[in-house]
Parts: C-alpha cells; sequence; structure tokens
C-alpha cells in the first residue's frame, strides 16, 4: 500500500517562496521510480502545507477555483516521497509515488503522453 | 559533442496551445539521460519556434523581457532531444543533453537542489 511522507516546513518558508499574482507556484510531479514527468499543476499557501502536512499532494484547481487533493475523486492518489525547490524559489518539485492508473485525467500514466514532431532531424 | 534535434512543428500547432495573459507557457527541462528535472522557465510563441528549429533551448525570460537562448552567456547550453505538450496543451516538457556545469546560474546542475525538511516520518 502505498505511503506518504509528512515533512515539516515552517510557515515562515512557506511564506518566503515566491507565488505569482493569483498566489500560485507551479508544483512539478515526478514518479520517484520510473522518474517520467508526470504532471504540473498550481498550489497556493494553503495547498502546499496540507501536501507536507498529509503527504499527499493537494493542488490548487485554477478552472474549478478549489483545493483539490489529487485522487479523492479518482482514487489515483499522489503520495510524497521528498520535495525540493528551484533556485528562485519559484516553482515546486515533488517526487511522488502514483497511485492506480495514473497521473493523467485522460487515464494516461503521465499527463505528458503527446509528442511533438515525427520527423525529428539531427541538427548541431 | 553534444548535438540537438530539429522538430518540424506546424505553425498551427504551436499556436494551438494554450499561453497565459502574458503570451507565455511553462516548460520543464529534464535531463534526457540522469532524467533530472533540471528548471522550468517560460517560452512565448517565437521562443518556442526557435527552439524546435534550432533543436536547442529558447525561453522567455521574465526579469529581463528578452529571448533567452540558454547557454550563449554561460556556454551551458540545452540540447533538445525530444519534447512533449500536456493534456491540457498548457505544460511544455522537453528532454534535453545539457552541456557544461549544469542548468542552474548558481553552478548546481539542476535549479532543484534545495530539498524542503530534514525529518521527513512516514505517514499512511
Amino acid at each position: 500500500m502505498p505511503t506518504g511522507v509528512r515533512i515539516d516546513v515552517s510557515p515562515e518558508q512557506i511564506e518566503a517562496l515566491t507565488y505569482n499574482l493569483e498566489g500560485l507556484i507551479p508544483a512539478i510531479a515526478q514518479d520517484h521510480e520510473t522518474r517520467d514527468v508526470l504532471m504540473m499543476a498550481w498550489m497556493n499557501a494553503e495547498s502546499l502545507r496540507m501536501t507536507f502536512d498529509q503527504g499527499r499532494m493537494v493542488y490548487w484547481s485554477r478552472s474549478r477555483q478549489e483545493l483539490w487533493r489529487k485522487g479523492d475523486t479518482s482514487g489515483d492518489r499522489q503520495f510524497v516521497r521528498e520535495a525540493y525547490f528551484d533556485c528562485d524559489a519559484d516553482t515546486l518539485l515533488f517526487l511522488v509515488e502514483q497511485e492506480g492508473d495514473g497521473a493523467c485525467h485522460t487515464g494516461a500514466r503521465s499527463c505528458f503522453f503527446r509528442q511533438f514532431g515525427t520527423d525529428a532531424v539531427e541538427t548541431v
């Protein structure tokens, strides 16, 4: 059974991150085993706090304008293993254990299932 | 010597992506060998077109408000190997060959070199 990791992060650390004008920060979810990039979605400070507390990925749904605890509806939960932030402190990276079929609402394992180009040409 | 791949993408495909109000779309760069996520930055339609044409990552610098062909100053170029877009067509993923020291202006290989938490606790 999948498990998540609760991560102790101070409110100050969460506040110190750089959010956009809507109070959001992009969060990349990467499969901790296959290392496939599964999806990118957005968090606000509250969903980030919940993510750290619960060891499960909680996003902010921009389309529904509400907290979105991944998998509550679909069953395809994401359990947190490790969490990083970048040099500008404006993007997050989570290594996750993906439960169920996958991260994507289409049923695909990764949301990045469509590839550009079919006639790639080697260049220098 | 690193090489990039030129990818044939029609102007219609580039226009069909979803850009934000500033005309930008997030682009994740992942090392094609180590599969580490190196960085996330932004592209506009023009920089994306250049990226596909030249086989090198070209971003839009939000701070400088100009095209930013990664590595022209630092020497740490990123050569494109594969390119994907997600289910919502509002995020891009590139598998790249990272030249030189790394992707980060700090000298780190990945921009995500800082990890949250030191007292991670297993939970269910």
